[in-house]
């Protein structure tokens, strides 16, 4: 997988955040995931399924990030991982996916892009199961941590 | 959404326990989720796009039924969830949604499946975001309880 593939996905976190929350990220080195797991507090997870590949994408983030971002977007902190944050989960991870899905259309990779799944629990971890490179992506913030990983076969 | 569509994902996970571990679980009555969460140890996700539809699965063990499977499909026994039962996991998602997506094939719904993601955590929580009914079918056992959890946009 090259960084041709990655970038876009990386672009569309920071525009998210940026333009829906007033919120820089500061993206951290891509690497291989190996046996480092991101741990978080709620991830969002979707599917992707195109002619050239298929694969998933999850974004997962530490409590204290993803409530400061609700803060920013909706003028609410609900002090901990409910049903709306969770929504806020899903429609952020279909903006993220959906921006990288455009940006990647423009140089010719198409894929379409199942529904989010959104999981709550703390501390828990991810595992994408496709038969290809996972790469984890890090975002640093002062209010906690967000990662992407990616994983797509046959790239 | 109706029982034709949900009855091949119940079968699926019947045949593949039976089958691949001599372990029959009990089915009960499939539901629309509401406010109950499926509450689990490791459960696995994949996302599904066809022309007719697009939507996700997911299917959560509690951690006393998955080791109890893996001990009877693997012969051992980790105690705990590790990397090689959230593999475990992935490849019952894959078999699980193979076999309903070739179920439904036969009466003429249609989806490619994209590649599963496992989430491992104790007691995290599920939600699927697309804009359709929730079915939560739960399957018990005396090691435990699961869950599959269908969502499908437009049925």
């Amino acid at each position: 997988m090259n960084v041709d593939f990655i970038n876009p996905f990386l672009t569309a976190l920071l525009n998210v955040t940026t333009t829906m929350a007033s919120l820089q990220l500061t993206p951290g080195k891509p690497r291989i995931k190996a046996d480092n797991y991101a741990k978080g507090d709620v991830s969002g997870l979707i599917g992707m399924v195109g002619p050239q590949t298929r694969g998933s994408l999850s974004i997962t983030f530490e409590q204290g990030l993803i409530l400061e971002i609700m803060q920013k977007m909706l003028g609410e902190n609900p002090g901990k991982i409910n049903e709306e944050v969770a929504d806020l989960v899903g429609e952020l991870t279909n903006m993220v996916t959906g921006g990288a899905k455009k940006l990647l259309s423009e140089k010719g990779y198409e894929f379409d892009m199942a529904t989010p799944v959104v999981v709550s629990g703390p501390g828990h971890t991810i595992s994408h199961i496709a038969n290809g490179k996972k790469i984890l992506m890090p975002f640093a913030s002062p209010f906690g941590t967000a990662y992407i990983e990616i994983c797509f076969e046959d790239l």
